[in-house]
C-alpha cells in the first residue's frame, strides 16, 4: 500500500478541486446564458402584468427578490448545449420560474412561514388569501405560454412535472412529524417536491431541440441528481447556515416539525435519551428556548450534517457524469461548476 | 293597444315556460350523455389516484360528495353536438372536473369556508395545507390529461382559463368589503371566476371535432352566459335558499364581506340609515345576531333578489340564443334545458 494515496487524501484532493470550481460559482452560467435571460426577465415582467393590481404586486414581491434564476437559468443552457432551434426555450424558461413561484408561494401558506427569500412572505404581506390565489395565476400562465411555444413532448414533461411536485409536497406533508420516516421516504419527497422541476426544466432543452433518447435522459438525469443535492444541502443549512445566506430563518425546518435527513440520521443514531428530545420537539412539536442549540449539538454529534453533505456530493457526481454524453464545451463545464456551486453553499 | 298582450302578461307566459322546461331540468343532458360520463367518472378516479393516501382521500372527499358535474357534461355534450370523433371528450371533460375541484380546495382555503356540498370543507377536516397542495396536484393531473389529448387549441383554451379563474378570484378579493364595487366590476368578476370555465368547456367541443368559428363562438357564448346565469342565481340564492339545497350556509357571503349583486342593488338603492347597516356589516365586518335577517329585509324592500334573477333570466336568454346556430336536436334542447334549470334553482 506503499506510496497510494489514502482515502483521506483522495477525499481532501475531490474537495480541493470542488472549492476551486465552486469559486468560480455560477458566473460562467450566468455570462452563457446573459443575453437569453434578459428576454426571459422581460417576459416574466409581462407574464406577470393584469389588470387586477394584486397580480402584479404580489408576484413581484417575490419575482423582483432576486432569486438565482437557477432553474429557468437550467432551461437555457441545456437549450443551448442540445442547439435548440428558434425561440422557444425563452417562454419554456419563463414557465419554469413561475412554476417554482407558484410552489414558492403556496409552501409559504402551508408552512406557515413568515420569511422568505431574506423578506417577508408574501402571505404575511397580503395575506394567505392572495398566496394561494396568485400562484395559481403564474400557474395559469405558465402553461399558456408552454401552449404558445406548442411542443406536445415539453407540456408532458413540464405538466408531468407540476403533478408530481404536489404529490412530493403532500409526502411531505404527511411525513411530517413522523420520526419513522427513513432515508428512502425522505429521498422520494425531495425527488418529488424539488427534482423534478430541476430535471423537467433541463428536459425541456433536449425535447425542444429534438434530440434523441441518450441526451434526453442525460438531462433528466443531470437535473433531477442537481435537484437531490440542491435539496440535501438546503436541509442542512436549515441546521448550520444563517439567515442572511439562507433567505429564510434557522432552524425553519425544526419549528415545523419536518423531518429532513440530518434529523433521520440523528435519530437513527440517537440513545434513549435523545429519542426522547427527538419525539417531544418534533413529532409533539414542543419546541422551547434552547431546543435548537440541542438539535444543532444532536446533530454534529452523530456527524449527520456532514453525512448528508457526503450524500449530496454523491448526487452531484451522479449529476457531472450524466453530463458526460455531451462534448466538451464551455456550457458543459458551466453546469459542471453549478454543480460544485451547490454543494459549496454548505461550505 | 286594445287586445296587445301587456308586458305583465308576457313575463307570466315566458315563466310559464321557463317553469315547465325546469321542472325537466337536466335529466335530458344527463340522459344524453350517460355513457360517456360513466367514462369520466372511471377516469376521475383512475387520475386521482396516488401512492401518497392523502390525495385520494382528500379528492374523493370532494369528488364522491357528489357535484352535479355540469361542467364536464357541457364538455360531452358539445362534443356531441359537434360531432367531435375520437375518445379526447372524455379526458377533456374529466379534466374540466378536476379544474374545477381544484378551484373548490382552492376557494375554501381563500373564503375560510367550513362546509362545501352539505359536507364539512376539505380544509376543515385535513387542513389549509392538504387542500392547497391537492388543489395543485388536481390541477396538475387536468393538465396531463389535456397534454394526452394533444389538441393545442383545447390546451390553449383550458390553460387560458385556469389564468383567468384565477384573476377573477383575486379580483373578488380586492373587491370585497368595498361597497363602491359597481355592477360592471362584479359582472367582470363573475365572467372570471365563473363564466371562463363554462365557457371553455362548451369551447372544447367545438375545438376537438374543428368546427368553424360560427360554432366555436356560439358554444362560448353559450358557456359563458350560462355561466353568468348561473353564479347570479349562486349568489342570490345565498341570501334566499337553504343549506341543504344549497350545500353551503345562508349568508356565507354576508359573514365573508363578499360584494355580490343583490347587495349592489340594495346597497344602490339604500337610504342613509341603510347605507350605514352596509358599511358596518360588509365593509367594516362588524356582523351580530339578526344582522342577516336585517340584510334580507333590506334586499327585499328594494327588490334586489328579483332584480339579480331577472339579470340571470336575461343571460340564459343569450345562452339559449346562442344555441341557434345549431340544428334542432335532442342534445340542443338539453343544453337549453340546462339553462331554465340553473335559473329554476331561485324559485
Amino acid at each position: 500500500m506503499d506510496g497510494q494515496p489514502t482515502l483521506g487524501a483522495f477525499l481532501g484532493f475531490v474537495t480541493q478541486i470542488e472549492k476551486t470550481r465552486a469559486e468560480a460559482g455560477l458566473d460562467a452560467l450566468v455570462n452563457l446564458t446573459r443575453a437569453d435571460m434578459a428576454r426571459v426577465n422581460e417576459t416574466i415582467l409581462s407574464r406577470t402584468g393584469s389588470e387586477v393590481a394584486m397580480i402584479p404586486e404580489v408576484a413581484n414581491h417575490l419575482i423582483a427578490s432576486g432569486g438565482k434564476r437557477l432553474r429557468p437559468m437550467l432551461t437555457l443552457a441545456a437549450a443551448a448545449l442540445c442547439q435548440s432551434p428558434g425561440e422557444g426555450h425563452i417562454k419554456l424558461a419563463a414557465s419554469v420560474e413561475f412554476m417554482h413561484t407558484a410552489t414558492l408561494l403556496h409552501d409559504d401558506v402551508v408552512d406557515e412561514s413568515d420569511m422568505r427569500r431574506g423578506k417577508p412572505a408574501a402571505r404575511k404581506v397580503w395575506g394567505n388569501q392572495a398566496s394561494v390565489l396568485v400562484g395559481d395565476f403564474l400557474l395559469g400562465q405558465a402553461f399558456r405560454m408552454m401552449v404558445e411555444v406548442g411542443s406536445l413532448a415539453c407540456l408532458d414533461e413540464l405538466s408531468s412535472a407540476a403533478a408530481i411536485i404536489a404529490e412530493g409536497e403532500v409526502m411531505q406533508l404527511a411525513a411530517a412529524k413522523n420520526l419513522g420516516t427513513d432515508e428512502s421516504v425522505y429521498l422520494e419527497v425531495i425527488r418529488s417536491k424539488t427534482a423534478a422541476l430541476f430535471s423537467a426544466a433541463c428536459a425541456v432543452g433536449a425535447l425542444l431541440a429534438e434530440r434523441g433518447a441518450a441526451e434526453l435522459r442525460a438531462l433528466r438525469v443531470y437535473g433531477e441528481s442537481l435537484g437531490l443535492a440542491f435539496q440535501l444541502i438546503d436541509d442542512a443549512l436549515d441546521y448550520g447556515g444563517n439567515a442572511l445566506t439562507l433567505g429564510k430563518n434557522v432552524g425553519d425546518d425544526f419549528r415545523e416539525g419536518k423531518i429532513t435527513l440530518p434529523v433521520i440520521i440523528a435519530y437513527e443514531r440517537a440513545d434513549a435519551t435523545e429519542r426522547a428530545f427527538w419525539t417531544r420537539t418534533l413529532d409533539k412539536g414542543q419546541v422551547g428556548d434552547g431546543d435548537l442549540e440541542t438539535a444543532m449539538t444532536l446533530l454534529a454529534r452523530h456527524d449527520a450534517l456532514a453525512t448528508s453533505i457526503a450524500k449530496a456530493r454523491h448526487f452531484g457526481g451522479e449529476a457531472i457524469a450524466a453530463l458526460q454524453v455531451f462534448a466538451p464545451s464551455h456550457l458543459r463545464d458551466a453546469l459542471e461548476d453549478a454543480v460544485h456551486f451547490c454543494i459549496s453553499r454548505a461550505h
